[in-house]
């Protein structure tokens, strides 16, 4: 019976913390958020989708809710944190790269002109991408993030950038999960960088991050395999990227999704728009005191065509400002 | 106290259900085993992972376990069943492409000449694939996938294909889950076909499937999002794109792989050369009475270097004939 003890073991420990944080929190799971419409709908799709013998009753594993990333779970201003990361390892690798002081767009950023940088626009930002985020192994890559996550600080609030994470969503997270819910993050951020901290910061493990990624290709060196990050784009996960993406990982719809901007419309889409008790909901950035407040005209971030439709749609928009008690949990 | 009892449940039915596997089975869990070394191996590789306080304990989180689908959990001969699938979609698609009767390798195929068909090799089975597989929804695609699943014979045995799995290896799946770790399939077959019935044959989720995959385009439809299945490449999930399959969908490195062909071999290289706790192992076909006897010489599920490296590495290498008790549940 120690077979059946070791077994019985792993499932009676989730039970015991279970009570421990039913008590300790009692009925509510979200108490970052204030009383209203959005946490209502929240609140009431779970219990609509999880009581046994409910028309709407959904079975555990096609309990499939997916989160975009920036803007959504953490921070995305002055500008994504990945860039930022990536803007940091050019002035690193500069030695390495004489030939950059003549070359745009690092010629500017080393001179400290990051507007004239990213004047170039999409292509400045990916060849900044693939000349800090290519040419290693995975191995040394996620290494590489592992040191930046653990020392830099966020530009405005001197925070870790693990910090820049939205209490009320990290509750949803929570809730979603304890009520059976599969979470996923589905963002057009590298699908490398955020797994280091996936799963410290959201406990999303590495095989629920949905991402954009270069191609690597595997190597034996002197005996070892590894597989190295080459300068070649493989997958774009943002717009109609991501229920493809979706697909590709997940290969079953989801019935909740979560995003913040423009860029997770389709994703809203292929989740809400089929029939069936389905949830989705855009997080509005409207507190330009605790957060930022930006929307329709934003370049990151722009939250428009989205924002139309959920009107449409009647999909839940949080109002960051009235609907969030809390917004980062360093707050005083 | 509702909502926790709603949870707890979800946990106390998988325990309760093991009380009654445990005791059904008694201490062990791979019945259609012979006593062996390839039995053996399995068993202590588990136990030792699993044993807490031991220095190979591996964290449930990290215990990854990834099995080739054609030639390791069911059959491949007389040809890889997804092509026996496009075989049959190339007859039923005919009097939508006259073309076809002029055109290789399509006209030989419907006057009855496979040999003919396939003397193009990979590039006429490509056309094949890509003219059945490509051109629907996804979901049209899963619907036609599950019709023929539920109806089409194996020419040798006259067997649904969904019933010419290997009964060893189901009980492997159920063991290793048992014992806290997640399966995967990873294998050259395409990722939607396998997802169809990989849940009900194996126990294996649409979302741990890795395998070969077209490119897929996002639409709104009358209002309707679908993604339409382009006659495109995406993925190739076979070889050195194993590992690169792995990282992609999974994001850490499996702890034991199975395999049978050196298709296989770099996915159990990537699993297996690392230090630490590892299994690896190969099915070798030397059945040719139960099943069918093949290895270095085929060009089917070839197992010529994977075997070489194996006697070096040290890998377990089941004798289908001497190591299986049983190899298909419907054999009296």
């Amino acid at each position: 019976m120690t077979y059946f003890i070791r077994v019985a073991k792993s499932y009676l420990l989730p039970i015991i913390l279970l009570v421990f944080a039913s008590s300790a929190q009692g009925a509510d799971a979200l108490p970052s958020w204030n009383e209203g419409r959005a946490k209502q709908s929240i609140v009431s799709f779970v219990e609509r989708v999880t009581a046994q013998g409910s028309a709407d009753f959904v079975p555990v594993p096609e309990r499939i809710a997916v989160f975009d990333n920036d803007g959504t779970l953490w921070a995305e201003q002055p500008m994504y944190f990945q860039l930022l990361f990536a803007l940091h390892r050019v002035k690193v690798l500069a030695p390495q790269h004489p030939e950059w002081a003549s070359q745009e767009p690092f010629a500017s950023l080393l001179k400290g002109d990051l507007k004239g940088a990213l004047s170039g626009g999409g292509t400045a930002i990916m060849q900044i991408v693939m000349a800090t985020h290519s040419g290693m192994t995975t191995e040394e890559f996620e290494q590489i993030v592992r040191d930046w996550t653990a020392s830099a600080k966020h530009p405005k609030t001197g925070q870790l950038y693990t910090k820049m994470v939205y209490q009320p969503m990290l509750e949803v997270l929570a809730y979603l999960r304890a009520n059976g819910f599969k979470t996923y993050i589905v963002s057009g951020g590298g699908i490398d960088f955020m797994r280091v901290f996936s799963e410290e910061v959201y406990g999303i493990p590495p095989e629920q991050v949905i991402g954009s990624s270069g191609k690597t290709k595997f190597e034996m060196r002197d005996g070892t395999p590894l597989l190295m990050r080459l300068a070649e784009v493989n997958f774009i996960d943002d717009k109609a990227g991501k229920p493809v993406g979706i697909h590709q990982h997940i290969g079953r719809r989801p019935i909740a999704a979560f995003g913040n901007s423009d860029g997770d419309l389709q994703m809203l889409q292929w989740t809400c728009r089929p029939p069936g008790p389905r949830f989705c909901l855009f997080v509005r950035h409207t507190d330009g005191d605790r957060e930022w407040a930006y929307d329709r005209a934003s370049s990151i971030g722009r939250l428009d065509k989205g924002l139309d439709e959920a009107g449409i749609m009647n999909w839940t928009v949080v109002d960051m400002k009235t609907d969030w008690r809390k917004v980062f949990a360093f707050e005083p």
